[in-house]
């Protein structure tokens, strides 16, 4: 069992695919814009120390966050990126740019090996006062994902050295002894990259701390029998009703998932990126077999972290696997909870909540194979995910709407002072290939289970005697259903095949040659090795893409359909259908329509994709209310529909890249 | 012009109505429930100014404000409720309570004047330091409203006077010179109140202290360049982090209204019980006129308080007369955003804010008569105003949700220990004759328009010769449209009265005899001197009174369908339909179905309803979704409908009072 941060390696993308030209564009462009923007903002130079200008700086929307806070960890997540793509090809620039801040990094470290900008440079006396809200062991979280991906690239422990020194300096000084800190993080990132820390290395402290953290967290009477988070207020002198804007009540300590233990959270609730990445700790730490050191009550820890991914999946996630109804914390909102825009009451979605979600599945998929997981991996990396970054790979999203507003129009950034997002994109892309499948190989027995469908090759040991088992895949995903598999495997070890039904295919797959006794289990179809070896090329024909519609759960107070293509969510842009003023929140659509399919390539790129078109009709006479129409009015009884138009629908991920005023929707009203 | 406060006394409800019964259960049961909760919880005592053990509370929820904070304001309520009731019928308790109460409060001023129990007795060093969060001036205006009524009903100074006194150290410490606070309230309630002071005693200070309220209000650069509850909050040393749970972030003066000067802001906001306080008192000060005195601009206050009370009824107002949609701050959602209940986002409508919208509809009625105020302030009265109360008049709601959820189930208190809601009831109740009708006469001419129809008398001066004017109306409202008139007028002079057409009997009416010459102005027929000299007697039979089907404005992306009659907005309760348990989510109806109507009354009481039985459907087999179905599915497209079950509808003021689980819904989702 491994992570896909190091399966990656074993996979390359070498046939033509979406998921290739996005990794392409990312190798070729983003990154090097990512380094510029790192350069000018002063990211870049920030571990050589030195006061920079931006720390001078007010910061009256996020306070007590200051814009600087997290620019270690932006560092971190473009060295990790970096480190996963020079395995891909060598880069002297890149290459050059890791070495430097690999250098600056070390340098920064402290004595007793304490080592964040912020609390070096600007705040040397506030270390560990508020974990609450000042991400020094979210830093440093990043810091150890860095760590690892330049280890495995460089091979050497210039940058794992010093963050082992870190790590321990952090296990001596949170715990459960008396002279130590019951404390976690305020934003959990720390417990899976320690847990990854563990799994590469061995490091039992770096396990043992996050275990601590995830057990520890939300405990009601952790320090002094009180919360931890209360406790440390309480040592600062602060009033709980001083807060931070996204607190909106004092003591909301269920926006960082700290209100109760984790074990005793019926719903997700709070900030949805700090969610994610906190029960993707817990879902790893159920993977990984220590002797002696695994949770106590594994089956519970299960049975929490299977109930929350429910509650998020079935009632709190959009149809594009965004999370996180609510700007103001950045996070879930009530059950079904879901307008599409901020005009209708909130529509976050940030990227990193989509990408925490893949981590999450990935995770999950590990220790309970099932297609449910995978279907919201795939749903939000073509759809949540990908829709956060442009064509040419430089421009980013941070939220992603499901409709446009006059406030909101749908648009992209080259960057953000909160830059979270666009180098999670980097490190995602980066080791993508170990989300397509996960596989392994023991005496004499090998499994490859495919959860995503491309054009890709994996490659990875066969144990004694220097063989290996590769399989390649061939299709024209996420447009066609189609895909060639062909598994090269020594006849000496027994290789199961596993592939994932989706949901929306509801069963329908051909393969080729059949196979009579042929089983799915949990959404994935089992090829045996007696099928692998006699057939070792073989095809499978996933039904369910012709465009349908979508909509969301009744209870979501939606009536509203989408469209849905394979694994693509569609939106509509003015940009097809420039007559649109209103962001399309008067048009309707019905499911009794045709839809039609276009191959479409996008000028000045090589680019293609499947166009919809569908007809639609706009409600009328709704707009402005006379003014003697009161709150309820019989009036509004009867909803006019106008003419019939021709409505033309693209990939959600492809919106806000050709120009147009910015007006998209992706549910429109059903008729 | 006069006041409901004081247009009341001319008022009789002589004969039977649903106005009289619930007058009588206020005047027979809820005076004394009060009177007895003021004793029970301290509050009857507090202007004694002993220490109460309630002082010494935490009040984690409510910081800074104490749960004592609103007791002045409590009794002063009370006394003027009480007041308006004694000139109905004397009480020898009540009486001897209000005089023991005035007492007291004479004896708790200072000599200064200042005159607040918290400020004397718990923080006597915190005079006016925090006007943004700590209701000072709020208590103030109360206690200025309760000694008009006291003087009204007394003819006394004994409570008018310590009040002028206190009214002039405010006068002194709040105004435009250099000495003096530039501030104003932060619950908007003493401008109204200073209104009317002024109105009646012609105290010019009152007046022009009220103005200054107003025009400061939201000043961006008040005092020393900042916004007066910026300024106050730096003078308190306080990191503007640091708030009330209700600042949703640090700076949210649009809670209170004070985030830009008023005849800028474009929506109505924040906090709706002080939105509604405060711009009934603009509504005021645009109808008072006194030399000199007025708005330099009164057309631009004009066009200011009608665009929000436009925006609040068209995009912010639920079926039922609520406002506000949003717990957290006890106010309005972003244009639109009015979900039913708790579980679906949010559904608050105060109470006190429904009355509020009623105070501001009749100020607005004084100055631009218009049935769609007198529509709203009808339809707040018989619903989101009517359910408040029980059937005894002795248990109270705070909060007016259309949905009931498992969280927050339909119910009534005896008692909250912040108590606006229940005294406003008694104040309101105790006035009602004011908001029936307004009138006057003049030199040889006088009016009368009626806005509310029952069955009543109103009773008033004709001028010269001591002789007086007479109009009685007589109906079976809300249940039936024919009124019956009875108009007795000296002949020497000439009245002109006016009937309200409500909106939704969409211009059908009859009146008898006829008038061919008749015309129909903004809602109101006018029946002019002609008429009404030769014809005293008459009726008009106003139509719409047929069940009929309403419905949010589409964009509130509710599709749902409520009942009403007349006036009167309806539910369905678990206790008419005992098989619904999911809280009537899934109950569909259509507006195709017809419409029984049924006499009914209350066991055990003399009240009596027309009770509404139609069909209904459920919706099946989407409560709980397969643990695979993801965020959007195709099986959701066909919402599969149960069998035709008959449905029962209340009124919706009746809600909670014949047993039952607390389920209940007032829209259902239409077919």
């Amino acid at each position: 069992m491994s992570n896909p941060q190091i399966l990656f390696r074993h996979t390359t993308f070498h046939g033509p695919s979406l998921l290739r030209n996005k990794r392409s564009t990312i190798r070729g462009n983003t990154l090097r814009t990512q380094l510029e923007q790192l350069r000018t903002t002063g990211r870049y130079h920030c571990f050589k120390l030195k006061w920079h200008p931006a720390y001078d700086e007010d910061f009256p929307l996020t306070w007590p966050v200051p814009t600087n806070l997290f620019w270690d960890s932006d560092v971190a997540k473009w060295i990790e990126g970096a480190c996963y793509f020079l395995f891909e090809e060598y880069d002297a620039e890149i290459d050059s740019a890791v070495q430097e801040l690999v250098n600056d990094i070390r340098s920064a470290q402290q004595e007793d090996g304490y080592l964040n900008v912020h609390f070096t440079v600007v705040a040397p006396n506030d270390r560990w006062t508020n974990l609450r809200d000042m991400h020094e062991l979210y830093n440093a979280g990043h810091l150890i994902e860095a760590a690892l991906a330049h280890h495995q690239y460089y091979k050497n422990d210039l940058l794992l050295e010093p963050i082992n020194k870190y790590v321990n300096l952090i296990r001596s000084t949170f715990g459960p002894s008396k002279d130590q800190k019951h404390g976690y993080p305020g934003h959990p990132e720390i417990e899976l990259a320690l847990l990854r820390l563990y799994s590469v290395t061995g490091h039992d402290d770096a396990y043992e701390l996050a275990r601590y953290f995830i057990e520890e967290r939300g405990n009601p009477r952790g320090q002094d029998g009180m919360n931890y988070f209360d406790w440390e207020e309480k040592q600062r002198g602060d009033s709980p009703w001083l807060r931070p804007n996204h607190y909106t009540k004092a003591g909301s300590h269920w926006y960082n998932q700290a209100h109760e233990p984790i074990l005793q959270q019926k719903s997700v609730e709070g900030h949805a990126v700090r969610a994610m990445y906190l029960l993707t700790a817990v879902a790893d730490l159920l993977c990984i077999h220590k002797p002696g050191g695994e949770f106590s009550e594994p089956e519970k820890w299960a049975e929490a972290v299977g109930r929350l991914w429910d509650n998020m999946v079935q009632k709190k996630m959009y149809l594009t696997g965004g999370i996180g109804a609510i700007e103001q914390w950045e996070g879930f909102g009530v059950d079904y909870f879901l307008p599409q825009g901020t005009d209708e009451g909130g529509c976050y979605a940030e990227t990193c909540a989509s990408i925490g979600v893949m981590m999450l599945a990935e995770r999950l998929l590990q220790r309970d194979l099932n297609s449910k997981y995978a279907d919201v991996m795939e749903l939000c990396l073509y759809n949540g995910v990908m829709t956060a970054m442009d064509l040419q790979g430089k421009a980013f999203t941070y939220v992603n709407q499901l409709a446009s507003s006059d406030r909101h129009p749908s648009q992209r950034c080259d960057w953000f002072w909160c830059a979270c997002c666009p180098p999670n994109l980097l490190r995602l892309f980066g080791s993508l290939g170990g989300y397509v499948w996960d596989f392994g190989c023991g005496e004499g027995d090998a499994f490859i289970n495919v959860h995503l469908y491309t054009w890709a090759k994996c490659t990875f040991d066969a144990g004694e005697g220097g063989n290996s088992i590769t399989l390649e895949q061939k299709s024209n995903w996420p447009w066609e259903g189609n895909i060639l598999f062909q598994l090269q495997a020594p006849l000496s070890v027994s290789t199961t095949v596993r592939l994932r039904i989706p949901g929306w295919a509801e069963g329908n797959f051909t393969l080729t040659p059949s196979f009579s006794g042929h089983k799915v289990e949990n959404g994935y179809l089992v090829l045996p090795p007696s099928y692998t070896s006699s057939h070792p090329n073989f095809s499978i024909t996933i039904g369910g893409f012709s465009p349908r519609y979508i909509t969301p759960h009744p209870y979501t107070g939606q009536r509203t359909l989408a469209l849905a293509k394979g694994p693509i969510v569609y939106c509509v842009e003015d940009f097809d259908n420039p007559y649109e003023t209103n962001h399309f929140k008067d048009v309707v659509i019905s499911a009794d329509s045709a839809i039609e399919e276009e191959q479409t390539v996008l000028e000045g790129h090589q680019e293609s994709y499947v166009k919809l078109t569908t007809v639609g009709w706009r409600r009328e006479g709704i707009e402005e209310p006379s003014p003697s129409v009161g709150p309820g009015c019989a009036c509004f009884n009867s909803e006019q529909l106008g003419r019939e138009r021709k409505l033309v629908f693209v990939p959600y991920y492809l919106r806000a890249n050709r120009g147009g005023k910015g007006q998209m929707r992706v549910g429109l009203l059903r008729k």
